[in-house]
């Protein structure tokens, strides 16, 4: 049999081969908790009103090819980018001379601030803060040169609800798992071998970082139990990727958990006095916890604010003594004009986070260029760049905001800058695109299959528990650092040829290759 | 708070209480694959025709009560139960002795008889033999005595196929997660303890029973790798049941199995001249394994025959080198005539097999009085008692047959018996109705909640593996015997005042009191 070569990964499957891989994957997911929630457009509520149905997590046949030196770099800088955001994050006057610029035009983002003024002004009570961090990365090959080799590039960094950890420890079993039991073509065997594909330790990891705060969180002041809180939005489809935390959270650590919708936040909580976070579960009214660290997988998006109650929640949150996963200002820092201003060519910021110039250069070396599209020197030269639609192509504006699902791409830069008032632009940061290597996988997703060109992008999961310092000019120290396993998400790319639709995301595992 | 009498439990559930145990519920078993394919009536194959849509399986909200004397029991008499049908099952002659009865009133007997005959005149080629049995039981109380103490009475013995192994681990779990999570009522807290909740051990002990048959085969004869085959229905919505077997035997032991469709046997599998099985997964034409062990999960009923074709498949597995689980014979000693003439009064069989008094002796007080319906004494005395509308009451007529739900009850016995030739009533037997405590639970179905009176049946699971004896008389020898978990299993019971519906049976765990 000849050897499939990278360019013809993954190989054809015959029909027989096909059908055994998928009914294997179908069953192992479920039979392992890789599942969510059906979408409304797959099973309406209606009719499953007690929502019991679940489907396969959309995930990729194969894993998809990731170059090793790619794959290691980033893993081995997590804990650089750790301490850089934890840094950031600790330096409130720096990161106010970033917000400033932007709560004039980005109404959310001032609303976080503020939220951080009120607090600080009556002053926090709790001088610990947990993040639980996702750097995001993409494969950069210059398109300029033929023979440069594959380097990594930062799309975004994550402060808040990182989310499929859960899921992705689990992907990289199945495809382990689908490999033990041949379902991948033996021609497949010169790439997919054991020591290629790489398990992600997330799950537990992550869970270890919430643990690692809940004990540093000392003893309880109230006499009650102690819990964490998982602040979560309600419905929520990829509820299985948060509770495959709770449950190596209780498992691992001996650690309780409960989940609160975050609207529900001021009808279960309640602060003492001395402002200690006490959760009183709807089902046991006479049994209240006292809440050691908040685990925020809500409160991100504007949508999670539909009333002013929602940020009076977030404040009632932030005042309390509970350890925040993440604090406001860790939040903050995670918005893309920080990227931004840390990856403008020749910006002089990084340094001062990171003193040690070997580590600020390696992260240095995952930055794409960014640009602000302000007044400054590189504004005006961005302005350029996102006005003129032959340059506008090798662009992505993007929105400061996180969430996804609002980036401006190439040739429709110019026109939508246009329709904008040019006293919003701040708002948006323009990024030079990364151009990924060409990617073939097969993706699982709502009981469909989709053949064709994808993008993969690696995310690498960060615990990081730090003690602010007194003065919030950046002093403190960091209590816990380590690099958490990864995530591949995996996409379809926007080629017109068919195949798999752009944004149609699945969770991958990485098989690692030498480029 | 008042604690919970055995009488007033579950407690009713406030709704608080009841939504903070249903979302842990319906998650968790997502999260640990105690789910089933979702039936035809909840989801069309029109609406998911991939296949990729899984539900909880029904499970009960609570563990059960059980009597702690009658569960020691049960388990304790299981290795027991295996030598006794190792022994039928090595006891050609007398095996024979009761199915010659049969064949000529009941096809399906006849024929799997017939393919016995047809296999021992070319000679059997491999004398060891595995039993994965399940000995059924209910809790019997006698209704003419106030003060009787509970005692186990056996429903029926699986030789064949015996059900919900995987996912009775996985419920046992449940129900402790569900109290270390507090989503049982501080009620119920001298009631639901840890040390009350039984795990059931039973996914993994099974699958050890396999790797034990594997291992015994031996060496590969072909130079093949080896394989166990799991012989299945297809489709299957109790798929993740088999499927957590399946892993286990991978995961503990390094065994390879392989679903194979019954109705595709002789397009996948091939003897060698020395009737060596060989298996060919058509996703690998070029690799194909020797078959050490087949385990049936089809072929235990009429409806898994329905060409000649299957009885020729059931004939060339049964010809083959390797080991059945179970051979035909062991299938045949599940029948419930067999069951009948152990269990009538008076019956000289059992000390046939078990020679050891005092273990007969335990055997003998699980039996229910189980009559025959022909010529003999007890069939006459048998005959009367079911006519009579007023005696028939506390009797249920069963066929020979595994495979559920083909009992006439009570009343219903003597008008069915007049519609009968009565040539055609030794098909039945006759037993004596046992009468099971009141018990309560919720079983979520489907997402339907039921709440009332319940019945449940335990089920004690056994390994057995063997040596036939070259005569065919009962000699030979055990290699391998041992209780391998349970599988408590609740079902509406048939009162009349609504609640669980009769034959809504759910997956459930012992709670054990002391009665």
């Amino acid at each position: 049999m000849v050897p499939t070569s990278h360019a013809e990964y993954p190989p054809d499957l015959s029909p027989e081969e096909e059908q055994y891989l998928l009914s294997n994957l179908k069953d192992w997911s479920i039979a392992h908790g890789l599942a969510v929630r059906p979408a409304p457009s797959f099973v309406s509520a209606a009719q499953d009103p007690s929502g019991v149905l679940a489907t396969t997590a959309p995930v990729t046949l194969f894993p998809s090819l990731f170059p090793r030196t790619c794959f290691d770099e980033g893993l081995g800088i997590q804990t650089a980018y750790n301490e850089l955001y934890s840094a950031i994050a600790r330096d409130e006057a720096w990161l106010q001379s970033i917000i400033e610029g932007l709560v004039e035009i980005d109404d959310f983002t001032g609303k976080l601030w503020q939220t951080h003024l009120a607090v600080k002004k009556e002053g926090y009570v709790q001088d610990l803060s947990l993040g639980l961090f996702r750097s995001d990365y993409m494969v950069h090959i210059d398109p300029d040169s033929s023979h440069s080799s594959p380097r990594l590039k930062q799309v975004e960094f994550n402060t808040i609800a990182s989310s499929f950890g859960g899921l992705s420890s689990r992907v990289s079993t199945l495809h382990k798992h689908l490999l033990a039991i041949d379902a991948y073509p033996a021609s497949t065997a010169t790439v997919i071998k054991a020591d290629a594909l790489r398990q992600s330790k997330s799950a537990s990891s992550l869970a270890q970082g919430l643990a690692a705060a809940h004990k540093a969180y000392g003893l309880s002041r109230t006499q009650r139990p102690l819990c964490v809180l998982f602040v979560v939005q309600d419905p929520e489809r990829n509820v299985f990727d948060q509770r495959h935390l709770e449950y190596a959270l209780l498992e691992e650590s001996g650690v309780r958990a409960f989940r609160l919708p975050f609207q529900q936040t001021l009808s279960h909580t309640s602060l003492e006095a001395d402002r200690t976070l006490v959760y009183t579960p709807p089902n046991t009214p006479s049994i209240s916890y006292e809440v050691t660290t908040i685990y925020f997988r809500a409160g991100y998006s504007p949508d999670d604010y539909p009333r002013e109650e929602e940020w009076d929640a977030r404040l009632h949150l932030e005042r309390s003594r509970a350890i925040k996963c993440p604090s406001i200002l860790t939040h903050l820092a995670g918005c893309k004009k920080v990227q931004q201003v840390l990856a403008t060519p020749h910006s002089p910021h990084l340094k001062r986070f990171l003193p040690d110039e070997r580590v600020a250069s390696r992260i240095l070396s995952t930055f794409a260029p960014i640009y602000p599209l302000d007044e400054s020197e590189a504004g005006k030269q961005a302005k350029e760049l996102a006005g003129d639609p032959t340059s506008a192509v090798r662009y992505v504006l993007k929105p400061q905001r996180e969430g996804g699902g609002n980036n401006i791409y190439r040739r429709a830069i110019p026109p939508f800058l246009q329709s904008l008032p040019a006293t919003h632009w701040p708002a948006y940061i323009l990024m030079e695109m990364i151009e990924p290597p060409p990617l073939k996988n097969a993706i699982l997703r709502n009981g469909e299959l989709h053949k064709g060109g994808v993008i993969g992008e690696l995310g690498v999961y960060g615990v990081c528990l730090w003690r602010n310092g007194s003065d919030g000019g950046g002093s403190g120290e960091i209590l816990q650092n380590w690099e958490a396993g990864y995530l591949l998400r995996t996409k379809g790319d926007q080629s017109e040829e068919g195949g798999v639709a752009a944004g149609f995301g699945a969770v991958d595992s990485c098989c690692l290759v030498d480029s």
